[in-house]
């Protein structure tokens, strides 16, 4: 292995990549990882140098506040290449901005900037061969930050290890989805931790998802936990409704995360003239225009699953089949979106990040 | 170190004892293990087989879920040391039936109670001198399950890795505690995952227990996240009030977890004959107990901290302190407590498990 120090970072290349025994046509989403992972701990009260070595397993003591308290909070990106070969990222001061927002709210040190665009570009241009080209192929990108501590005391740690690990895939949902709207578990409340990328979130919302699995369907839309009148998001889109010709999604709050995909198509639409309306959307609105014939189309959007329809919904006993259009508008948000992501379209509002 | 196999357990003894080298005067909460742990692994659909083996850091994959969607439960248990040398647990069915109840809350498997108090008690047993005599003193007991499967797709995992971890310990809350009841922040949502030991709810209350500490207050109570108006319980205890003669705690719901100090102190009291009233307790009341002196006494209960008196509480800008009478209900239950923990008085309930 060779061992370099570049700009205050250690870096050990693998001997070598595991690239040619993966099957980038048949990959399940997650499971393969590239040849190389950053790493940074924070200990004695500030970020160390950060390194980068072969990916490999972690040595932790079983006591670090990560197991115990769910102190971790995540991020999720994705690089592209483009035709000739270039890689490119989507928006990526978004995902740093926010991985440090869901810190902040767990009690967690804020990673520094350089560190992690350093970290995250060197990182990128050693496993560029992970990132295939093509329609919905990418490298997703996994920064996260977990306490490490070995101690159980419930208070914040003292110590943590921020890490970027990348893993190729293809599409997220491969099918149409089928939700149900909760009405008894919830997600997240007023004055929680809703609208951080908490790691304890996705676990709340584990046994419900597998309850309406069991039936059929693939994921819950959450509502308010009060009331469960408010359609907020799902369990890693947000979601959006076409009633007629307008666009309709919930604001966010502290109950909801606000997606990078969230607003990026947000602005699409305008720059489409497509009228937007950011309210409170209810249940009984959008069983209305279901039977009313006005509700088009039902999207979620998200970085893994970029922009995915929904063709069903279930309310208690019903279940309403959304009727699409032949022109979708969740089909032009995905295709020009894509075009962005993907170097084809031009740049209008500088969110390409060139690796 | 000897390897044997012990009722389809694995046993792999330290080759030496770390306990020399233990200041047990002077020791933190959690953060000194003993010289053994307990490890089982969950995977291809069953527990396998469960192994004790020297403390140990864990290797473990980057993409573990448990850091990155907080898939994991625990629970907090306490051995004892009475005059005779003789090691009781208290009340352990009942940890063990929760981490159960949680562990389910997440989409994990339950763990076999065989496997549970076999290992419970092996481990006890070969780790006995670390379980101190004295007033306070006690063994803390960590069994904690988490995702071990090197996968970050959203879903709950496939491996899981049931562990028990020890760490000896004196009193949690060296002095009386000070609270702030919250008015913004919030625990858990009706419908959440609130009553269960779930890591996630932890990391969340660490910010707003910080900004309270930053004020000279020592923990928050948390109010239902809808109004606020009720008082649940605290971030590691359930809460008591005394009003006048009457002893007042919230019932146990989807958002308050069902604490076992809890409802040892409730069939105390009852044993004592004192009226116990389990309702909803508003702020308001509180408040109002406080000020035409009513209010008598408030503590939290809990395994850690044990029974936790509370001098001062703040809502808003108000502070209103605690004015306690000379023969406290707190004391009186903490005493009658302990003194069936330590085997010093009957065991009405049964609540004793001999090691
Ligand atoms: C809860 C939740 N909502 C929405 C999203 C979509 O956010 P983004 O578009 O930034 O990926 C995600 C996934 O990142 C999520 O975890
Ligand atoms: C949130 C919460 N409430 C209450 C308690 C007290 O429960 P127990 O008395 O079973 O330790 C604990 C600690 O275990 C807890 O974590």
């Amino acid at each position: 292995m060779s061992n370099t120090i570049v700009n205050e970072m250690k870096i050990v290349k693998a001997e070598s990549s595991k690239i040619q025994d993966v099957d980038f046509d048949n990959i399940d989403f997650g499971r393969v990882f590239t040849d190389h992972m950053f790493s940074c701990d924070f200990k004695d009260g500030k970020w160390q140098t950060p390194e980068i070595t072969p990916y490999q397993p972690l040595t932790i003591d079983p006591s670090a506040r990560v197991f115990h308290y769910g102190q971790a909070v995540f991020e999720g990106m994705k690089a592209f290449k483009d035709d000739k070969d270039a890689v490119w990222l989507f928006r990526p001061e978004d995902n740093f901005n926010r991985i440090n927002i869901s810190a902040k709210r767990l009690a967690m040190p804020e990673f520094p900037k350089e560190y992690f665009f350093n970290g995250l570009e060197t990182l990128l241009k050693l496993d560029k061969e992970w990132v295939k080209k093509g329609d919905g192929n990418a490298l997703y990108i996994r920064p996260f930050i977990i306490a490490s501590e070995p101690a159980i005391s419930a208070s914040p740690a003292e110590e943590y290890k921020f890490m970027i690990i990348c893993s190729p895939v293809k599409a997220y949902y491969k099918d149409k989805i089928k939700v149900v709207i909760a009405e008894k578990y919830s997600r997240s409340a007023d004055g929680g931790v809703g609208f951080a990328k908490a790691a304890g979130n996705y676990a709340a919302q584990f046994y419900p998802t597998k309850l309406v699995q069991e039936t059929g369907f693939h994921q819950v839309i959450w509502t308010d936990a009060n009331t469960h009148e408010y359609l907020e998001e799902a369990g890693t889109m947000n979601i959006f409704f076409r009633i007629n010709d307008k666009l309709v999604t919930a604001p966010t709050s502290d109950r909801i995360l606000d997606g990078i995909t969230r607003k990026s198509i947000i602005q699409i639409a305008k720059d489409n003239n497509i009228e937007v309306d950011i309210r409170p959307v209810t249940v009984k609105e959008i069983k209305e225009a279901a039977k009313d014939g006005s509700l088009k189309e039902i999207f979620g959007s998200g970085t893994a699953a970029v922009v995915s329809p929904i063709s069903a919904f279930k309310h208690g006993e019903e279940v309403f089949d959304v009727v699409e259009p032949e022109n979708t508008y969740h089909g032009m948000f995905k295709r020009q979106l894509m075009d962005i992501q993907y170097n084809i379209a031009e740049d209008k509002h500088g969110w390409r990040y060139k690796i």
